[in-house]
């Protein structure tokens, strides 16, 4: 199944809208491409008819069918130029058979919690292909009906992010228990976090060869962390996983995304780190991010999404507000700062979308005199 | 009652341990001085046993003398710098007659909440002498009963931080109320944060007449905001308060310390709204914020409460971790980078301060041949 998802790809219809890729890679555009964090999800009506199908979340991820088909649900209803991969970042722990359960109101859980030397050591590292064949197989669907329309995404948490869920059974607010694990035991959380990272890169690329063409990790809760620990513990590892990615498929580079979010004060660290883009959360002024490390990587940002709680007039303001602070040229793919929430206005994200739509080509006109050759071609 | 308040603080005993405002005022201490957020509380069984006598946790803070008591719960278990006044920050609101309340479990509520024009129209500015008395008689029972042991500090919320309970009517996740508000209504926002500005200076000035020595405002929320809002909707209000303040009683100059949760990457701003000191949560570096702000203000911080969920070994090497980054000299006071845990045990907390006290006067040795005359001379 999974090798022939793997021949798909490299037969894949040529893409249609590269705007994302070419923001990534700092070319010019004609307007900031964007996408949403959770685009697929439940503040949407027909994700819930979808979801209520399906049955649980984990069955809605497991179905290929399922999982193309809410994939595709925010592209049919706004002009997005991203799609990502509808999953959940807990299948690399669930793969190691540690549990994984929801409660409805209190978020994942696990039954088993890893905490010791020896919890850790029995710890197996799962093989993507074989053990997350039903993410892959998405993956390809999703890469097939999307016939080049815009670029696909893939994803996973960031080791750290993993491992906090491993640790504590499940979210959690104070991480007191991951923490106690890597003050005490230093060692077995770098055994942790090693075999995290193994686990995660082999996922990815196999993401990647079954036709992902982006990837991003989430490293959700490295700022949680002090400033020492985020470099030994999470940014450490990411940049592993980097260094071990596909970063070419059928002839084309494979960009990576890190967002860690909370990660304002250390952009220039992670954008030293493997990187093609660095998301931002809405904390980081843009035009400061690009002023750091905007010569060195893409920057993904950085609308609050609870500004799609206001009124469009608001939201138009801000989305203003954010094109202005990056300015003008390439580089800027627009996103919010942190998932899109459940209860959202669908027609509140039209508003972003249109505002953005409306907005952002005056920031990408090349000044007179000063046209690229390959521009004044096309 | 609040007259002879008054009275006697001007009266009390001479402080026989000034190391706190010495570090505030960036003058040369033996030790760096410590205490904890909400170093008064839960995680303490003789405050769960006060606790349990006075009823509800509004019955604690405003009957004076179990204030008072579980005030100084901490200083008779570790030789701590500073005594913090033990009280709410949702007073002020609750004294605007919102209806405060407590779940268990689900933390502040109120009945009535705050989200139109016409509602901030209609709240009133509490008399914090009259509305509040029973805060400003909890003041100076303890600096009377410290009797010069250390000195006692006074704290409010910031504006911002009592708004977005008072608007989404208890904690949040998202503050996608609040935030709603302060996009879409900016005007009430403003006039909502105005009459906080004025009811925080008004209180927090009827504490320092009252008996505080020092105050420190709590800006628990104003890092979910952008870099903007922050500055317009948080910062201003905290530096109108600064300005408002008494900053001389008793001769003796009033320090303000001012705290900002993940507010890291504004510290430029924050040190000159006009505190003395500046709060910092545990992501930020001492060194990289002593760089940054250290010729204008104090640092106080920066050990992740959740350090104290390691064994003794660890918790001590990161308190050397901390001193080293924060390097040689005054200006720095020792505390965590958020309220101590209620899980904690409390022989932890024994190793943090007795680790502080053993590494930290080698911070503090003047230079061979560099020995300032005034400390010659004592």
């Amino acid at each position: 199944m999974t090798s022939a998802s793997v021949a798909s790809s490299s037969t894949a219809s040529p893409l249609h809208n590269d705007r994302f890729l070419r923001a990534l890679a700092r070319q010019p555009v004609d307007r900031t491409p964007v996408w949403m964090m959770r685009q697929a999800g439940r503040y949407l009506p027909e994700y819930r008819a979808k979801r209520a199908e399906a049955g649980s979340f984990m069955d809605l991820c497991r179905n290929q069918d399922l999982a193309c088909e809410v994939t595709l649900q925010p592209l049919d209803r706004f002009p997005l130029d991203a799609a990502i991969l509808f999953s959940d970042i807990l299948t690399i722990p669930d793969a190691m058979d540690l549990g994984l359960y929801f409660v409805t109101g209190e978020g994942p859980k696990f039954r088993k919690t890893v905490r010791t030397p020896e919890e850790v050591d029995a710890l197996k590292v799962p093989d993507a292909e074989r053990d997350l064949d039903y993410v892959m197989r998405a993956v390809s669907t999703i890469r097939g009906e999307l016939n080049g329309r815009v670029p696909l995404i893939g994803f996973s948490g960031s080791p750290w992010t993993l491992a906090t869920y491993m640790v504590e059974g499940g979210s959690s607010k104070d991480f007191r228990h991951v923490k106690a694990m890597l003050y005490d035991t230093p060692d077995a959380m770098h055994q942790l976090l090693d075999k995290l990272a193994h686990a995660v890169t082999d996922y990815l690329n196999a993401q990647i060869r079954a036709g992902a063409q982006v990837v991003q990790i989430f490293d959700t809760w490295g700022g949680a962390l002090s400033t020492p620990a985020y470099m030994e513990f999470s940014l450490r590892y990411m940049e592993q996983i980097a260094s071990g990615l596909i970063r070419e498929q059928d002839g084309r580079r494979v960009p990576v995304i890190m967002f860690t979010k909370n990660g304002g004060q250390w952009l220039e660290q992670i954008a030293t780190a493997g990187a093609d883009a660095v998301g931002l959360d809405w904390s980081t002024e843009l035009s400061n991010a690009r002023q750091r490390v905007g010569h060195r990587v893409a920057l993904q940002g950085n609308l609050d999404p609870n500004v799609l709680f206001a009124r469009s007039g608001a939201i138009r303001a801000e989305v203003g507000r954010i094109l202005e602070s990056y300015g003008s040229g390439p580089g800027h793919i627009f996103n919010l700062g942190h998932g899109v929430s459940q209860f959202t206005n669908p027609d509140n994200v039209s508003a972003f979308v249109d505002a953005l739509h409306d907005l952002s080509p005056a920031y990408h006109r090349q000044p007179q005199g000063d046209i690229p050759a390959r521009q004044q071609d096309s």
